[in-house]
């Protein structure tokens, strides 16, 4: 068994069977059994920034991807997307193909390096955005592989594997074992945390569950519902949870987002005399601009590896357990909770159906569009807050960065999750600043035979930026291009249905012709230039503020 | 006086009148100056790798230029091409936009970071791949500016300026004086190194020259003709020095490539008993994978802050005092050379007119249709190989990377170079794979009206990789594209004569008609899939055993 064949079984045992990425001389043996095993399609993207964009997308649908790069030029053109991931917490496994083992140690001026003798450079670089790194040698593959996957795993972060070229292919001593998933943890710790928790719950008269996107990516969901359905907790969510938790559960009160929250859930959250947080980070985007008024003493901030609130810190807890052991211990309470609206009050008006479509109207028509098991990818912008006040049906999975907030991430993750899930509905919603940074990797959905439905909302330029700075100003503006003429460019031989849209009754008709599509959809709806959700424009207002003026919102 | 209006004089100073880069929430106070400021343009591109490109491009040309992103998404996207920047000597001004610096401080969780208080990853990175780097605040501006740009300057490499968004505006203590820009060194060592030097060439018997990029960067150029005129040596020059060195002057001889070099360069560099290489790197693409037979002995390493030889190292100096002063020591003895032909025998051949058109013919055409003063830009790949192979006219730049060799390079590149130098002819060169990884910068080039002349080289693949290894695999296939559609998309007004060509002769016509288009130029030419110049095709077998074989060439 050769290091590339050890690592496509662990690869499998982990649920993957497509590798991303883009050949470059240091991977190509690597690729070549990759794509000769029959067991995993390699999705060659344009280049690496897509590629790990298309890795992040699939990873977030199937709880982890895979990633393959070539020294230097290839890596640090994915780093961006691979911090990202780091951000939110998506597990990628980056797969990096350097010089041949001699050549590094021995510091060979090879091309795609610095010329100087020096390979620590590029790991210098990864170290920032991954949670485990390895070089591997034939001696060392068999362990380093197995412990920077087991970090993969447990801390729901990327990984950095460097494989010199003449390793690839190199025969390992060793078979694997299944891999042991099992979480260690301290089972003292944990038992602390346990009982500590569930004495603050005993005395609360008002307690509340507030949880983020850990909820998803730890596979906490169960445990945080079982234990608000028989404590009778309401659950509030932060942003990036979106898509994470069944929004129609009784238990499940709706968004939290500082003071901009909804009566309702600004009471349950910052009324909580018992707040459990699951995985809370209170960013900027989370809490409009650090509006939150929480008090210290009544938080339990439950994280993926200890558990802290006032006066206690415990760590290395076994998170899962945790929540389970406090689901126990208490007494059964069934309380359902009348779901309340959106924080952000969805200022929906009636519109004319021969008008001109708007941002309003738009994700009222999207609205009536959405179905149980749809997969919704946002690129950044104005898209994504709009996505984030839709009602989502049960099963949606929604793809999109509340945090690293990366322009450009739409169409790869597209790329990523119509690979993961070939058989579900994935519908993209991407501006025209976001398309045009990386355009290219339609061309590869086009090469698979994807068919995602893609809402091009054009309203020609930076508009979230024209929001905050530079309404009229020419950095903000973009070339205006053909849009619809790309598919024809991606896939000479068609397979794409192509509309632009610009009224509400064209929408409509665009949103009904779907249906009946059985190929790749792109419509392009034209949208005004300044027009955003007024909650947004509030928002952005704010971020004004607080990046350029003295006396800005304070951090 | 603003801290940004500072840079911006600096700028001037150094001779930078264009910013590239993409608007991000954090760098716009920063941009709206520099773009109602009315000295400079900014080339907003479509994304940040290609803006970090076309910076490296216009650097080249103009001698440094200025590239702004926004925190973590847009700074980290551009990385590879800063990166490839520092491996070959470009200086780039990164200036990047930061969250306000009060949120720097504190450590707030804003979107665009890990969300988890750490603000040194970024600069982590960059550290890598830059030679100084700052955080700005109102009060040490002035001093830190001028402290990074003249390390930008002595050490032609980029650096790295982080302008929190609120400080981008503040008043800045203080008016510029001129940089100072003299090379302070140590005057000892100077003396000591041009002693010790003047001494071994005198003792000599057949000394040479062999320079590589650093001729350029460090505009030593001058220097090193007058060295060889009066001493009566021969220049030899690794690839790299292509375009930076007067390829008809008397005393050039050549490209050196190690064992690949013609028996004339092989003869006057390996053979020399003196050989003064200034600047140069035996990278593998350099020396046909380390191929060279140098004896240590005879080298007299002059870099451009320090000079080496067998027994001495003098730290610190300055080098074009260096040069000048070995030469007023020397005794004239002018002596010309008779030009070889180049390292790598052209195996040129006759060819049909109505035959399609393959690498052998396509060059040969190429190579009559340069014109004194054309700047060539060439993507990584057989391009790159084929242009170092031309003769060059008087006065020509190229614009390629030998030792960083990113693939993608050519479009953004080519941008750069346009925007330096509008009056001048720009070829560019490219292939699929580099221009589907950054083809939406074409739409730059139309949004600014410039009109280099496009030769997109079809062959249908990663020919380059093909060539090392898996000649038929997946992998190396590229989604095929109607590249000519391209310009219909990014401009739809026009503004474009585009062709395909596939036989000599339409290549010739094409050529032809070039003239009398003044509109940016687009053909396509259709290459056979594995076609390479066997010296080329030679080299990627011994990269291919150095790669993936146990018995590979030594490192």
């Amino acid at each position: 068994m050769t290091v590339t064949e050890y690592i496509m079984v662990r690869l499998q045992e982990l649920g993957v069977d497509h590798v991303f990425g883009v050949p470059g001389d240091f991977n190509l043996s690597l690729l070549e059994q990759v794509t000769t095993a029959g067991e995993f399609t390699f999705v060659g993207c344009c280049n690496e920034l897509n590629a790990s964009y298309a890795a992040d997308g699939y990873a977030r649908v199937r709880g982890m991807s895979a990633l393959v790069t070539t020294y230097g030029v290839g890596e640090l053109s994915a780093l961006a997307g691979v911090a990202g991931a780091y951000a939110e917490k998506v597990p990628i496994v980056c797969i990096n193909g350097t010089p041949p083992l001699r050549a590094v140690e021995n510091g060979a001026l090879i091309h795609h390096t610095m010329a100087d003798g020096n390979y620590s450079n590029m790991l210098n670089c990864y170290r920032n955005f991954t949670v485990a790194q390895a070089l591997l040698t034939p001696a060392n593959a068999g362990e380093e592989i197995d412990r920077v996957l087991l970090a993969c795993v447990s801390k729901s972060r990327p990984v950095y594997l460097q494989i010199p070229s003449d390793v690839a292919g190199a025969e390992i001593g060793r078979r694997p074992q299944s891999l042991n998933l099992d979480t260690v943890g301290d089972a003292a710790a944990t038992a602390l945390a346990v009982e500590t928790i569930t004495e603050r719950l005993n005395r609360a008269h008002k307690p509340a569950i507030l949880v983020d996107a850990d909820i998803g990516r730890f596979k906490l969901l169960e445990m945080a519902l079982s234990l608000a359905e028989r404590r009778g907790l309401p659950i509030a969510y932060l942003i990036p949870a979106k898509g994470l938790i069944p929004e129609s559960h009784p238990n499940v009160i709706g968004i939290y987002r500082g003071a901009a929250s909804s009566p309702d859930v600004l009471d349950a959250v910052e009324g909580a005399d018992c707040l459990i947080c699951i995985g809370a980070r209170f960013t900027d985007v989370a809490t409009g601009l650090f509006s939150q008024n929480l008090r210290k003493q009544n938080l339990i901030d439950v994280q993926s590896d200890h558990v802290a609130g006032d006066n206690f810190f415990f760590d290395n807890i076994r998170v899962a357990q945790v929540l389970e052991r406090i689901t126990e211990a208490g007494e059964t309470s069934i309380r359902r909770f009348n779901r309340v609206d959106h924080a952000l009050p969805p200022h929906r008006s009636t519109y004319a159906d021969s008008a001109s479509v708007n941002q309003d109207s738009f994700w009222q028509l999207i609205q009536t569009f959405l179905k149980p098991g749809d997969i919704i990818v946002s690129d950044t912008g104005t898209a994504f807050f709009a996505c984030s006040q839709l009602d989502f049906p049960e099963q949606t999975n929604f793809l999109g960065q509340p945090i690293w907030s990366a322009l450009g991430y739409g169409v790869p993750a597209c790329l990523g999750a119509c690979c993961a899930a070939p058989s579900r509905r994935v519908l993209l919603f991407v501006g025209d600043g976001g398309l045009q940074m990386s355009v290219q990797e339609l061309s590869t959905l086009f090469r698979l035979g994807l068919k995602p439905i893609i809402f091009l909302l054009n309203n020609d330029g930076y508009t979230i930026e024209r929001l905050i700075y530079g309404a009229g100003s020419v950095y903000n503006d973009l070339q205006p291009w053909d849009y619809p003429l790309l598919p024809r460019v991606f896939s000479p031989s068609g397979g794409c249905a192509v509309k632009t849209v610009r009224t509400n009754n064209e929408v409509h008709e665009a949103l009904n012709s779907t249906a009946g599509n059985d190929t790749l959809q792109f419509i392009e709806v034209i949208l005004p230039r300044l027009d955003a959700a007024q909650p947004l424009s509030r928002f952005l207002q704010r971020v004004a503020e607080f990046n350029f003026s003295d006396a800005g919102v304070e951090a």
